[in-house]
């Protein structure tokens, strides 16, 4: 098989686009969950717009301070592990320049979308005190998405690991947003084959 | 509370050194698991060498010809999720140019320990046909690494994907260099609180 190939990559890089930063600034704080769950769907309807997959994921800090915004970039940056929480916690943590964001204080990650089976594992490694969830994982299968096989207990498996979990904050909302980019024909990756 | 907080990151980045391609260059096709998987004990033992942690993995083609190494850049990189196969699937994603490896061939990915909850979770996202394991879960749980919550019938979840799982390729191997790890007072991160 021929196969075009580049050179060695000495660094993998994901891009956080400028616009996702721009939308935070000068925000103040978003102390409540509802205000950080229309942040990140803003950070959604965007990323359709800019033919970018429908999740969205925000790192908030105890005050509801924006740390870092999350996009899922696993088209445009060729890295299927680019999902928007594993953006958003990577982002968070090189921007406070820790591996573990308990060790900088108490954060919360906010996603559009019940995380994949890879997101929620990257969960308790991130650090974070909370998990802020809008559409249930029901909501992206609906359309096409394989969110992964994921334990049976996963919620009770965080909180044991101390991290709270909130699930359905502006669920319809988010739903919507994930039926409109399907309806929309948008590429529906991680689909299985 | 005071925190120091860099800059907005407009990219995420993650390392892969140039020696852990070196190690790779002018190899020539290493079609056994056994060959692939001293590979990437290798690198482990090197990372250990250079104050990195004690995981390594790789993805290779269906010829046994290395696409890209991966290692455990969690502590460096100041990533959580940049465990050593994440890296692995990232470079060679990136280094093939494409978000979904089924689209460029057959590939395995090789690591030295069972993949913990959130690799698990990105190894059908990657689009691997392969998934090949040196040290069990709890070689790593011995010396006190938290594997995270994973699905019971993991292994069921991933053949049902089309993944095939070949376990304990240089086992004994593997686990002793998670034990000298933990001997010599290395980092045991994500290891809860």
């Amino acid at each position: 098989m021929s196969r075009s190939m580049n050179p060695e990559v000495s660094t993998i890089t994901i891009g956080v686009p400028d616009w996702a930063w721009e939308a935070g600034r000068d925000l103040g704080p978003l102390p409540l969950p509802e205000q950080q769950v229309e942040f990140v769907l803003g950070l959604v309807a965007r990323n359709i717009e800019d033919g970018g997959g429908p999740f969205g994921a925000a790192v908030f800090d105890a005050h509801g301070l924006l740390i870092a915004p999350g996009i899922n970039r696993v088209v445009p940056d060729n890295a299927p592990i680019a999902h928007a929480e594993i953006v958003a916690i990577a982002a968070a943590c090189q921007r406070l320049g820790s591996w573990d964001l308990r060790s900088a204080g108490s954060f919360s990650l906010v996603t559009s979308a019940e995380p994949c089976a890879m997101c929620l594992g990257a969960t308790p490694w991130s650090g974070v005190s909370s998990l802020i969830i809008a559409a249930r994982d029901e909501d992206a299968r609906a359309v096409g998405f394989d969110e992964g096989a994921k334990p049976d207990d996963w919620l009770g498996e965080l909180e044991r690991r101390g991290i709270s979990v909130t699930r359905d904050v502006c669920r319809e909302e988010a739903a919507a947003l994930l039926a409109g980019y399907a309806l929309g024909g948008g590429i529906i990756y991680n689909g299985g084959t």
